[in-house]
């Protein structure tokens, strides 16, 4: 297992990402503050480069590449929001890169990780292995992979979020009873819980994943990595991922409170409230933390609640589907 | 006519509005600035307390009344983002607060107003006057009107926007070439040019119209207050009184430039844009500016636009219309 980051690492990668990721704004609304008769403050990260926090990660990580190390540009695998992340750093620093993507992947976003100037390779989600496909192309070409979360500079990339929203929150006052954040394979909150647990102890994090996707939950309650039964079948794209890591799980297991479980219909029902309240595009993986508040899964009376608005890459379709549904 | 506000009155406003209006943030786009070959700064007054700007005027001048002058309450005429902010704001202020709509209001902007509290009394767009019904109901009352636009302390009020503006883009060393602000009765632009030209004098301030209703874009070239020749028929519901206000337009006349003017193509663009590479949800109304800088209105090669996305109210089943659309 690679080495365990620590809040040192989070700072420095702060550092780094000065300059070329956004300090997203952390964001709060009247309207979900009366709703919920308390508190809420939205990390808005589908406002970071690439609609979605993977830029931190992936500029972190990438950006320490030396001419030598990365003759052959990067490998990344990924269908989602890590591929435009790797992406867009790796074009910055004027590197090639190379994206594993599922063949049926939404041509949309094949699209928008070409558009970052990457290439994009497909592979068969049944009969390949996506792993062995990116490590292979990386051997030959001589290209460094830059995986989705088991890596400590992408853990400490993702944490600089974190960093920012503590001290966003104590510039305005406000002392954080709870941080929520979206977990997939565990990168995002492993990075939050480092800053958050370093700059303020007494807040307590809690994942939010979907129904039949919650590993991390299980994993936090029996103290082993557990897995899903399902691979896919969720709105919640980007949190499909099928086990805690065994770098994030190190750093979430002493660091996490319960985790916390949604359902589809409170995911499509916190898109359509950030639609209307907050002006905010949220992806369906992106408003569960928003689901957790405003489905009451969190207690929120009196206190200080923080959620990470982790992505804004949805479909415009199904955007518009779930905004003219009717509940 | 009433008395014109001063760089003093916006300053004084932006007192009274802390903590109760949203210090909005500026944001900026990678990809945006990629498109248009330049920086451009996105002033986010959909993030506004009731989801525009309006709020800003309303409490500027609703939080100042007294128990007597106001005993009665508060009376406004709106169809949509100042019946929401002057609601809000008298809510806040514990004041009764009647708005009048037109009776063919779609129910969503009824149903918002009343939702912050106030009242709605609905009239005949064709065969009624809105201020006389208005004037006659404050009279009645013993309440205030609160107008629009052609208020002192409305304009002051709304030019807080400015002000931030102004003083986040110096945070972050920005040199700004021009504001865009989207135009109806010319409150907002006319409050951001009190603050722009006091604190940022070679500056450009450009009016944003739509296609029809450019009664500012033809009474600045003119030197005189032109009216619009239709009275509706256009995407953008926010963008349509019929000439310049007289006291704004005072202050605007000497202020801005030529005035820019949009189609309803370029909106509709604009907010997919938006949904995106920015992940706001930005009315039509309010994407005036962006369509402006994206369909090459206005200049920005190497240079730094700001813009005012006034707001965010926009119907669902419009937005996903917008979004869905063969282009």
């Amino acid at each position: 297992m690679r080495q365990i980051p620590t809040i040192d690492d989070v700072v420095d990668a702060r550092a780094r990402l000065a300059g070329q990721a956004v300090v997203t704004p952390l964001l709060e609304s009247a309207a979900l503050n009366a709703r919920v008769k308390g508190r809420v403050l939205i990390k808005a990260e589908n406002l970071q480069r690439t609609g979605s926090f993977k830029f931190r990660g992936a500029w972190n990580c990438i950006s320490r590449l030396t001419a030598e190390t990365a003759r052959g540009g990067v490998v990344a695998y990924s269908s989602g929001n890590h591929a435009q992340g790797v992406a867009a750093a790796a074009a910055l620093m004027k590197l090639p890169a190379l994206i594993v993507m599922p063949v049926d992947t939404p041509e949309i976003k094949k699209a928008n990780t070409r558009s970052y100037g990457a290439e994009v390779v497909t592979y068969d989600r049944v009969r390949e292995n996506r792993e062995e496909i990116a490590g292979r192309i990386a051997t030959e070409r001589g290209a460094v992979i830059v995986p989705p979360f088991e890596h400590p500079q992408i853990i400490a990339g993702q944490g600089t979020s974190g960093l920012e929203l503590v001290e966003q929150a104590a510039e305005r006052g406000a002392k954080l009873d709870a941080v929520l954040a979206p977990v997939s394979g565990g990168g995002l909150i492993a990075g939050i819980s480092l800053a958050v647990k370093a700059r303020s102890p007494g807040t307590q994090i809690h994942s939010v994943e979907p129904e039949g996707f919650d590993d991390h939950a299980r994993s936090l309650a029996s103290g082993k990595r557990e897995r899903n039964a399902k691979a896919s079948g969720s709105i919640c794209d980007a949190l499909l991922s099928p086990e805690p890591g065994e770098l994030t799980f190190a750093v979430n297991q002493s660091r996490l409170g319960a985790g916390l479980v949604v359902s589809e219909a409170e995911v499509r029902r916190a898109m359509v409230f950030a639609f209307h309240h907050l002006k905010l595009v949220i992806e369906p993986g992106g408003a569960v933390g928003l689901a957790a508040v405003l489905s009451g899964k969190i207690a929120t009376e009196g206190r200080t609640i923080a959620l990470i608005a982790s992505g804004g890459n949805v479909d415009p379709a199904l955007f518009a589907e779930i905004l003219i549904a009717k509940d």
